[in-house]
């Protein structure tokens, strides 16, 4: 793609300076229609070394409110993600609705820049992303309602080294150092196919590459302008027509997956409280050895109303180091976790190496209550069940041990516990309206509940349904499973 | 204080477990009330090393509710504050309003193990921080409503050995590798000696230390108990009797500040346009020189509503690397924001080492909107003269550089602003309900800055009221104090 931008064209300082006015607030006005409409836009400025990607999008900054942009860099280290898988940083960065980000080296960082670094070594060193994990990166986003403006600056060889002398009689010799952008552009051809191949290869429908020639500072501003704002006004006129022609396939008959299991399973006092003493000190244990290998783990907890999650969750905890673990409670969004993509708030958990997040309640959300109660549409919820798939598998292959627990009782069971709950004063705060009116709708979970285990299964994140009317066998299970999964994480070379 | 501590009292296995089950409900019930009364709390867990806070901690953790807490240890590295001021990560790190923050090692982790560490060497390292922050930062989050329980845990030197050895036993020779705590306790008595001096100089009214013995686990966990429940309960009942009898003193006359600027200074266009641009380009450069140099810069924009501060952000960071400034505007705190001290989204924007952070109005809203509009106590806006002026003087002695500037403008000019305002449509967006209503108040607001400037002008951190009738004049003694400022720390060994 690069070869079709003309790097001819020019445009002079004053030409430029006779359109600025009119450019600065035709983006101006834009931002604040964007704003009204909660539409969140990520502007991507990748491209050459040297090819003055901070000039453009400083003459973009001039038209904005700086109330709703924030400008970041992948060439700068994020320290808060240092550690987690690849996409953390830009998943946790994610603008929320009605804001822009804008990026002076995107996530194509990762594959632009170690492309080529490792086809400069013999061996070719491990990428930290593929293609294929930004493409599914940015399909999500864009079925999640971002509007992605991914915008390459391209320069010729010769205006490289123009570029690259000017700003070393600015800086001085050492200027390079400042973004850890080292230049190292002798290497103009190979540098010129990877980009080639990579556009190529991540130029898709909703997320779509512009290559805006530079050669000429004057000229690439104002294609920047021009792109940015024909792309906001086509997001701000789209009705957003939805795919809705996949949903009768998705919908094919699913298997009765819940009927399965045997609810009476149950254990004696006794040896629940041998078996609880001695996977705990076994936990305990473990939890080290993780640590000391730097393996994370996400452990999921999903179930009926009053299935025995927290109880599950205290006792798989109470001998852990403290500091190890975290739970994340995940309840009704936050007014800010409403304006991100739903799967926002899980990515900021993500557990650092060596370290244990427990969610109580998860992402399935999306396909329970959130269909259930239809707080989102249909083809939100269907789409999910790929998206969680993705997602599960990206985090599996980054090396983190991922348990899912679904805790299943059935609706006497649910009664009585319920009953209890309002009868003994100390556990009446447990039981509320919600779950009353959840417990209507029983059927229409268990259809939903159903139809995650069946969709979402994989083999790399596996559900653990656990029987749960009895709670000592409920919680010896999730206790030995727990156990086991690590023992396999720890037995891996 | 550590020589009160009983050690020689114990509490069996048996003991214990009768009165666990109590416990644990009576902290369950007592976090439900503070949610209700949306006080936030923080727990400290500091003590010797290998005197069990992990376990001690554990069985606090039982009786609570995950939704409302989170455990944090200071000893191990929290990446996202890296570099910046040491109590940053805490600042940031505080609960919302009815939420519980643990820690197992807090910010006297600092002092105590760096003390330790720094005797040791002949020299005496540099302490990155030191016992009168630590007692400011909690004067502060106590004032701000915040409930601070300071607990010690005590063991004598047989103990330690004991519980070294037995932890040694359970994980393994390399176990203390785990958390940075590295086993060097054969100074016993010198470190005995650093703790108890530090507890002394840190004791406080509202921050006062529990020491606690944990010769015996079960005692050290009771007893942990006892003291966070009387704490609750004590902070459940308190009805806050502030401090009235100061305010007199406090509210002297406040001589007419504002009065002494002559706001007929002007430039006229040519020469604003050629000094502009040279300004600019040295503002590049220096932005260059700082970042290399790591040094970090906030600049705070304070001024009447029209005064010019957003045209003067935007000169001010025409040329600069947009990746190394950010631009903080500061509006009506969000509902997460309300839920915190009001100097915590401060803290969150913190600029790194080599960056800028320029906040488009700042924390003085305090004693500006908050005040005049009176969205909170009289002891609270009086207050913050102290605690912003505590807080400058920290990050100055940090070594950031901070720039404070007022633009003033008079009623009149005002009034011709917004005129022109309402008169242009690409302008319209710019003026509403709430300027003119703040408009309405002007003597109120008048008074209120005129006191911020007589009580904040600080031999660390002055303000510079800049004359703003004449846009260009006020846009160049913005550029220039920032390119002086600049230069000093530059020029600075």
């Amino acid at each position: 793609m690069l070869e079709k931008a003309d790097l001819k064209v020019k445009c002079s300082k004053e030409e430029y300076e006779n359109i600025e006015e009119g450019l600065l607030e035709r983006i101006g006005c834009l931002q604040r229609r964007l704003r009204e409409k909660g539409i969140p836009v990520i502007i991507l400025f990748d491209g050459w070394h040297a090819s003055l990607r901070g000039r453009v999008i400083s003459s973009v900054l001039a038209g904005l409110d700086p109330r709703g942009f924030r400008v970041r860099s992948a060439a700068k280290k994020n320290a808060c993600t240092e550690g987690l898988p690849y996409l953390t940083r830009f998943w946790t960065e994610l603008p929320a609705q009605g804001s822009i980000a804008i990026y002076n080296n995107s996530w194509y960082y990762g594959l632009f820049e170690d492309k080529a670094d490792s086809a400069k070594k013999s061996e070719g060193a491990e990428l930290k992303v593929h293609a294929e994990d930004v493409n599914v990166f940015e399909k999500q986003l864009a079925d999640g309602g971002y509007l992605l403006i991914k915008i390459f600056l391209h320069i010729s060889q010769e205006r490289q080294e123009k570029n690259l002398e000017k700003l070393e009689k600015t800086y001085g010799k050492d200027w390079h150092k400042i973004d850890g952008n080292h230049v190292k552009e002798k290497e103009y051809e190979l540098r010129y196919e990877i980009y080639d191949e990579t556009i190529e290869a991540t130029d898709k429908r909703k997320a779509k590459w512009h290559v805006i020639p530079a050669e000429d500072l004057q000229v690439a501003q104002r294609e920047a302008f021009g792109v940015i704002c024909r792309e906001i006004e086509t997001a701000l006129k789209d009705e957003r027509t939805d795919e809705n022609h996949r949903l009768q396939e998705d919908a094919k008959k699913v298997p009765d997956v819940l009927s399965g299991f045997d609810l009476s399973l149950n254990v004696s006092k006794d040896e629940y409280k041998e078996e609880l003493k001695e996977y705990q000190k076994k936990l305990q244990k473990l939890q080290f050895q993780l640590a000391k290998k730097d393996i994370a783990a996400i452990i999921a907890f999903e179930g009926w109303d009053a299935s025995g999650k927290g109880g599950a969750i205290r006792r798989l905890t109470s001998l852990l180091d403290p500091v190890g673990y975290r739970v994340v409670p995940i309840g009704k969004p936050t007014e800010t976790e409403l304006q991100h993509h739903y799967l926002w708030r899980f990515w900021q958990a993500m557990p650092f190496p060596g370290e244990i997040t427990i969610f109580d309640r998860t992402w399935y959300g999306r396909v329970l209550v959130e269909r259930v109660e239809s707080l989102v549409k249909e083809q939100e919820w269907r789409r999910a069940y790929r998206e969680i798939n993705e997602t599960e598998e990206l985090w599996r292959r980054e090396g983190i041990v991922l348990i899912k627990f679904w805790l299943q009782i059935d609706k006497e069971q649910q009664m009585a516990r319920f009953r209890d709950r309002e009868n003994t004063p100390s556990k009446t705060w447990k039981i509320t309206e919600e779950d009353w009116r959840n417990r209507s709708r029983w059927e229409e979970y268990e259809k939903a509940v159903n139809e995650m285990l069946f969709r979402t299964s994989t083999d790399v994140a596996p559900w653990v349904v656990v029987e749960a009317n009895d709670k000592y066998h409920a919680r010896l299970k999730v206790l030995k499973t727990v156990a086991d999964e690590f023992e396999r994480a720890l037995a891996k070379p």
